[in-house]
């Protein structure tokens, strides 16, 4: 067997372990019984252990630098693949066994800390443990290696070649715009809510109806439910969904737009692609983009709620019989500045996400201590939100991604926005009566369209390279505070 | 670490990965989309094979001699340990790496050809395959090695120290007596039919309290939809159930109980034996006594229905509400000679099984040619059961075992039936009261004892001793005959 063949046979082995991992985590969240719990991490710490040998070999090593020679004479999937195997390699070997068997134990003790702090509202409790991971986070970043600034090296393990100035100036040009569009729109678009509390199987229903909507192939996944909603894959032909139903809120919506976002960028990947590193989306942030499209830019339009409207109204008559559509729209697309990232709508959301990066770069680099933290986030709260934080529970300790151990998490959720709205005025250019796709329910167009740009290419391009090739252009803060602008302005009349 | 401390973590990993097999296998039955199966096929060979080079390593070769040199001095259950794990290493060592592929290999085709000649009501299509998979059946009896007959290597597998001899003098035993019983009472019992069909929803909630009042544990177990029911371990508090529900039929109680008695022996053995290899029921054979004990002894014995069946009328009002106790309990336990062995009685159940051991024996000793078996099967079923055979789909095409290479398997229901009555006498020693027991709904009592006297066990004890232990006396057909000698005589009157 030759060199690339060699490294494909390992690929697929290490891609069919990853799925088996895959499939006991959304096991956890969707089935198992309670008592499983420590059982299940026994299992998977026994698998994790076999794979991390299999992806630290020396016989990897050897195989990916055999390749690299050759790389010239290679097509563009197969450098690809040869790039993000060598990525992940370098990432696998230079953090030391030792470091990564002690993150994981720590990482265990923050979760259970920070659930208890968060319960009793009080930092105190999870300020020790975050001491530590931020210490432990620092070095990480020091065995990852960066060029300019410490923060970078974790910001690329989540976007690819992305850096703490980018960031930064990404911030820059938001900023600003954004806190004066929040002055302007808070408050002028009425929020709706309901006397009257959903039926969960009509929720379900309606969920999948809009999954179907979309282009979600069902004999390639399903639709579960769990705490949290999320989207995995297990397989190329098995992409899932879950998502959550509570009595009186709209969740149900977009929840299933977003995972259902995810989920299409998955199953829209090359069958080429199939069993090997590139059958993946490429980043959190274009991962991301692909949900905030859906979530946003398609689901809070009123082009499609022209289309489906008059079905949510028949699923729930209580609720929406007497609404207009006009009043829908606005109420899901209601400004209010408030202390919960998750909540947020889209004007506010990133200013939550510019309050987290912030807060990561001065931990990582130093000029920033975790005692200090509560502090710190009360006053960012009040200076960008114009909001008073009154419990750690409500403040800092809302996010559990600390506890887990990921900094340079956050800024990918702000890439997503930004690279949402680019690839809508990307697509709006391919098809001029957008408007009229939407409202007619040709949600087909938007998908096919999205899946030959986007979907079907895996990890085989840069993330920035990809968005490059889709829009004309690099990230940009301009094409989403555009959106925002005509939205927004329209909206409020 | 000392030797026992090693095989014990060798234990745990292998116990631990073969859970994640296990979950693999529940997740393509009960969730998985039907697109994944070719990929979930590949990464069950990935972990399948990663498992069997850790259960073949020389490594463990080595441990298990050390282990077993220092036999005398370890305790019952290290003992016991020692032996099931060089039970498992000699079964896998002994199959050449080749052979098991081949044999994988020819067992996926077969079970596709199996599929389309049971569809198609055709022999012919599955015969070069069975042709074929007697022959490496054979080979692998004699790879794994017997004292007086080849069929005795591959009755051992299922059923440890399990012999041809034994099976065969069981049946001596067996057969006049039954062929005597089945005449006198078939017809005798008035089966019922409905006319209104069963709901979904109330079918499964009724299994549901059914399971609930046996004392299965939903913290550590689970009950989920699949096309056949089955019983399968994924961790230690992880024991889960399927069931199946068809409009007009029964089978969601039976299947129920069933299914419930094998999670109950799983769910019962003790704490101190977990993540090891006696962390399991410790015979196909003891484990169907479980389930039939469950499903026949009790759940279609009168006491257990005069807790129940007043309930199961609330439940299904239009198709028993009019119903009396005992025309229940007769229907239920309704004698008729069929083909199908799944669909049949207790009387004439085991003859179907002899049926079955008398092909296998000549096929794997020799005497008995594949291309034979449909003619032989009519034979048999005409001289044992009086009922002509009209097609091969309802005769020798009907059980999957034989496309899965499974020869050998088919003696242990028999055995589980033999062994629930022969424990059910042992029972009733216990509790003298026991109809009334029964009759007052507290299974606790059962379960208790059954779990104090087989369950905790798990693997300690080799099959027939575990009897010994139980019942004061080897497997014998005596304790079934006077059941079943006692229950349709009273049940015709």
């Amino acid at each position: 067997m030759n060199t690339l063949a060699q490294l494909k046979k390992y690929s697929a082995e290490l891609v069919d372990l990853h799925h088996t991992l895959a499939l006991m985590q959304w096991d956890q969240e969707v089935r198992m019984p309670r008592r499983a719990a420590e059982g299940r991490a026994g299992q998977f710490a026994t698998l994790s252990g076999l794979v991390h040998r299999r992806e630290v070999a020396p016989e990897l090593g050897a195989l990916l630098i055999q390749a690299e020679a050759q790389k010239e004479s290679l097509s563009v999937e197969d450098r690809a693949l040869v790039r993000v195997m060598r990525r992940s390699y370098d990432q696998n070997t230079r953090l030391p066994e030792e470091f990564v068997a002690e993150f994981s134990r720590l990482t265990s003790q923050a979760q259970m800390a920070w659930l208890e702090a968060r319960e009793q509202s009080d930092f105190a409790i999870f300020q020790p443990l975050l001491e530590r991971l931020v210490v432990m986070a620092r070095q990480q970043a020091e065995y990852l290696g960066y060029a300019a600034h410490p923060y970078d090296a974790l910001l690329d393990l989540y976007e690819e070649g992305l850096t703490t100035a980018q960031v930064e100036s990404m911030f820059v040009e938001l900023q600003a715009p954004l806190v004066a569009m929040v002055k302007r729109f808070a408050g002028r678009l009425a929020t709706l809510s309901f006397a009257e509390p959903f039926a969960l199987a009509g929720q379900e229903q309606f969920a999948q109806h809009l999954l179907v909507a979309m282009g979600f192939d069902f004999s390639r996944g399903c639709l579960a439910r769990s705490a949290h909603p999320f989207t995995t894959t297990l397989g190329h032909h098995d992409r899932r969904i879950t998502n959550r139903y509570a009595a009186k809120s709209l969740d149900f919506i977009f929840g299933a737009l977003h995972e259902g976002g995810h989920a299409l960028y998955e199953q829209g990947i090359a069958e080429s692609l199939a069993n090997s590193h590139l059958d993946d989306g490429v980043s959190l942030g274009i991962h991301e983009s692909q949900s905030r499209f859906w979530e946003n830019v398609v689901g809070r339009g009123r082009p499609f709620w022209q289309r489906f409207f008059p079905e949510l109204q028949q699923a729930f008559p209580a609720q929406f019989a007497h609404t207009e559509l006009d009043v829908f729209v606005r109420g899901i697309n209601a400004v209010t500045p408030g202390l919960i990232r998750v909540d947020a709508d889209e004007l506010t959301y990133n200013l939550h996400v510019l309050i987290r990066f912030e807060i990561e770069k001065g931990l990582i680099e130093g000029s920033l201590e975790v005692g200090a933290l509560p502090r710190v986030w009360r006053d960012k709260y009040r200076q960008y939100l114009g909001v008073e934080v009154e419990s750690d529970a409500d403040g800092v300790l809302q996010d559990i991604h600390w506890a887990h151990g990921s900094f340079g998490y956050f800024p990918t959720y702000t890439i997503g926005n930004l690279a949402a709205a680019q690839i809508w005025e990307a697509y709006k250019k391919y098809d001029p009566g957008f408007n009229q796709t939407l409202a007619s329910g040709d949600l087909a167009k938007v998908k096919g369209w999205l899946a030959k740009e986007i979907h079907s290419h895996g990890s085989v391009y840069l993330p920035q390279e990809l968005l490059v090739r889709v829009t004309g252009a690099p990230l940009s803060a301009k094409p989403f505070l555009a959106y925002l602008e005509e939205k927004f302005g329209t909206l409020a009349g």
